[in-house]
């Protein structure tokens, strides 16, 4: 059996466009002599729909689009993800043949937690959908599915299903690519069962989604692999008939089948015909090797920028540099993401950077090519400090003059950013967002916020990997070397306010990300008072946050929707 | 049998201020004669607490909090909202009395929509939990559980219980109040039951708890009710048994009886106590009125700026005026809500402005008794724009030169709050906020947004409101009669850009909060551009929104986490 795994970028809510997406890689996949390709999960409607889940007219038109794919679906089998109401709306996918809808398969397990909000939109699907292509089987589940070791994975299997197939819209954080083919392996072991896991790749707001789409035979062997964090069609032969030979000799699924309440799940089986145009030849196709680290971050972020632009419509950006390293970073990234030549660069200097920050913000566009203008901030410093004269008169000088330096570049980059129809892009990392230290409509200013989910120690640790990897200085090394500072008071740094990045980093890890109490982290060997320090900072910066730009989300728990804190919150534990 | 409901004013986070908060009216209750006092939902954490719920440290304080708060609980009982961990999550009320805790019961409904997420921390309870105080039985219930036409509140009915109490977070929107005691009606009568309902009263963030919390009758009677938008201990006296003689002949229940799957639920009884001090006397509480929908609206916000600026430890305000309607009821509101004498008003006029506007900033001040200055920006425009021009060299003025102004003063008025820890109010409505009539980081800048959700035809009415019932001009009638104006360029008015608000509100209406697609909103004979228009510009604005402050949901689908829509997003409809 020729099997296709359509690793596709969708866009959320372009109907159009995705069928289009869809049945261009029906094609593909018909002229490959596939049997069958699989779509992503929401394939039709993109993932997440969010709250266009909740208008009639969308549903409607999404099941109108599923009727176009299926349209498409001759000589072939497609199984397109795709909400369907049903006497109440269900995340779906269609198995289409025939030109037609032949069956539905109903999500059974919702997540809501983390990023996800499914019991928000969805009904709970009871059914098992088996597929008889020739002598094998296959069961159909739907991403989350998947990650629950018992049903509907093993009813499918004790069904006969040789084959589990896997729909998912599965989003990405640093190592998740590996746990979840981990995951999966385990699962194909545990059946006794080839799998077949179709992810979606590409970046919608925070989330990145990074394909790695997979096939796996029923010992868990990796038979082909989808490259991370770009389209793919991947095409692979398989003979799911070969677990039959493991499943004579496991007594395992034996004592599960003993075990399971015979017809507790309805099963629907649809059959499906031979590929029309089947290629005699074998096809086995590419294992792509997983990125490491610092490489699957750079991808993520240059696909989560390059895809906030297109998708929305931008072609530029522009991005305040200051000769340090997070907007060093930032504009080695965004012209990866979107070009060097649409990349603008922007210097705004006052009185209290130094001359080597102003030559290096200056190196920081050279070295990746891009258009770079110098717009000092001094005279709007001093017209904004002289309005305020009046008010201020006996006042000394605080954050607040710190702010106003931050918020005259706000502006200056909002005016070019709306000028010139430029996405702003910010520069402000994880650390510096964790505890407050930026400024609102200042540095936080910006349509997108590419580093937000990155510690500053990873800032350091990307920017070197970019270097190491280009052979030269992409990011200046000066900006690497040079200690930390906002360059906002006289002789600035960033460890005057903060705790050491290397110690910050770690505590921060630990409280936004795992939710340990400041009583466990003193437990852990930090230090207690840094700790108390840190997570007031963190606590209090909560309003800061709330009004901050989206950015790519990296890490297992990121800001915004995957961290729901009260901003009103009396707590400090 | 005597009830005290005590609505009250938790602050999320708190522990050791909402146990005194508890502690301070069981004492009360107990001075009182009550036999049992009831808490709202979650009264030991506030609500909703978000993921402070997915932290162990957190969970372990709120049971140790809810443990010092049962010790009080002598010679009365009292049922109080908490979460609790039995080998998992649940929101849960704990019955307390003779100074321990005597059971607990467990939210069946757990609501995960408009702006709830249970679903993301809590597992749903099973059992019912009746209390028995002498010949009355009570049956308990959670907020969401008694939204439920069905169990649990049948099957504590037909367990027995003639009283069924439901300890309620219940948030509020214009008309919730009297939907939500018609609903308590309905149950009372459908079980002949009676029924005492404790509602949370205060702000939390965007959500306002109005209180209205309510005593019924079997016959849906109203026996007492509290008043709205203030914490009240509502104490009758009430003698449930009463509900007896009509069960005798209601053959509704019996039929139900029959149906009834027997012992489906596990059901735990426990006994309370008469209380000590029972006063003899009769006491027949107050049936406070509801307030109508204009005073609702200005109840609401005053109560949720008032609680933002108090539970997050600022004392002042500032805000910008305009010599507009929207920053003329803002300052009104926020003196209502604060004091004048903390209200700090600023005028910042451009060439722009006109010497009508400017002489009504003035006003705005001087009529409710507030700070006033008067900061120009002209020289900060002109800095800015002097900036600017090399980039801007041969380009036409556009919008970002009447952003440059808003974000001028968007600046000025962050420093003042910076300086003085003034809490920025933002003045802009629910109607600009939806079709991005608005400056990001500009007009939209502050910490709060007091109007947020309300539309521009309502500031009009709120504000000859508040006119009327202070018998003066508290919002100046010329503010009210002059046509609305951004004032960024000469002549602006906002319907050369926008349609009539008395179109554009009901448009966003229906679109907005009521996911009405542009064909039905064509069908409904809204002029097809005009929709397609407006549609159009709220669907851009997203991103905007994103970054918006809080303010005070009034609608039933307010911005933020009522209605999550994705930034990226095609569609069209």
């Amino acid at each position: 059996m020729r099997l296709a795994l359509a690793q596709i970028n969708t866009v959320v809510g372009d109907l159009d466009g995705n069928r289009d997406r869809i049945v261009s890689r029906i094609e593909e996949a018909r002229g490959d002599g596939a049997d069958l390709v699989l779509f992503p999960e929401l394939a039709v409607t993109g993932y997440p729909p969010e709250d266009l889940l909740l208008r009639p007219g969308f549903i409607r038109a999404a099941e109108r689009t599923l009727g176009e794919v299926a349209r498409a679906a001759t000589g072939i089998a497609a199984l397109v993800g795709v909400p369907v109401w049903r006497r109440d709306l269900y995340n779906a996918c269609a198995l289409c043949a025939d030109g037609e809808v032949k069956a539905v398969y109903r999500k059974r397990f919702l997540p809501n937690y983390g990023v996800f909000d499914e019991d928000r939109y969805f009904a709970s699907g009871r059914d098992l959908l088996l597929v008889q292509h020739e002598e094998t089987l296959l069961g159909v589940t739907i991403c989350e599915d998947i990650w629950q070791p018992g049903p509907p994975a093993t009813d499918l299997a004790l069904a006969g299903a040789e084959l589990i197939v896997n729909v998912s819209a599965s989003p990405f954080h640093v190592g998740k690519d590996r746990q979840r083919e981990e995951m999966l392996i385990t699962r194909a072991r545990d059946n006794v069962a080839f799998l077949a896991f179709v992810n979606a790749v590409g970046a919608q707001d925070e989330l990145i989604f990074d394909g790695h789409s997979v096939v796996l035979d029923d010992e868990g062997e990796v038979l082909a692999r989808a490259p991370g964090f770009e389209e793919a069609l991947l095409v692979v032969d398989v003979d799911p008939t070969a677990a039959i030979a493991r499943r004579l000799s496991d007594v395992r699924r034996r004592a599960l089948a003993r075990e399971r309440d015979e017809g507790a799940e309805p099963v629907t089986v649809v059959r499906i015909e031979r590929a029309a145009h089947a290629d005699p030849g074998h096809r086995s196709a590419e294992v792509a090797p997983f990125e490491d680290e610092l490489e699957s971050m750079r991808r993520a972020l240059v696909l989560g920028l390059g895809d906030y632009v297109t998708k929305n419509g931008f072609s530029e950006v522009v991005i305040g540099v200051s000769g340090g390293i997070d907007s060093a970073l930032t504009a080695a990234l965004a012209a990866e993401a979107v070009g060097a030549e649409r990349v603008h660069c922007v210097s705004m200097p006052s009185r209290y950077s130094s001359a080597d920050t102003r030559s290096d913000a200056r190196r920081v566009a050279e070295s990746i090519g891009a258009d770079f203008r110098e717009i000092p901030i001094e005279p709007v410093v001093e017209s904004l400090t002289a309005a305020l004269a009046p008010s201020f008169e006996g006042r000394e000088a605080d954050l607040t003059e710190e702010n106003l330096q931050a918020r005259a570049r706000g502006v200056i980059l909002m005016a070019l950013s709306n000028k010139f129809g430029w996405l702003l892009v910010a520069t402000g990392n994880k650390s510096e967002l964790s505890v407050g230290y930026a400024t609102l409509y200042g540095d936080m200013a910006g349509g997108f916020a590419l580093l937000k989910d990155v510690f500053k120690t990873d800032v350091f640790r990307l920017s070197r990997y970019l270097n190491e990897r280009a052979g030269r200085e992409v990011v200046p090394v000066t900006t690497i070397e040079r200690a930390p500072s906002a360059e906002l008071r006289p002789d600035q740094r960033d460890e005057d306010s903060l705790p050491p990045y290397s110690v910050l980093d770690r505590v921060l890890e630990a409280y936004v990300e795992e939710d340990r109490s400041v009583e466990e982290l003193s437990q852990d060997g930090f230090d207690a008072d840094v700790v108390q320090r840190a997570v007031a900072m963190v606590d209090r910066a909560e309003y800061k946050r709330r009004q901050a730009p989206p950015g790519v989300k990296l890490r297992p728990k990121a800001f915004g929707r995957d961290r729901r804190t009260p901003i009103t919150n009396r707590w400090r534990g």
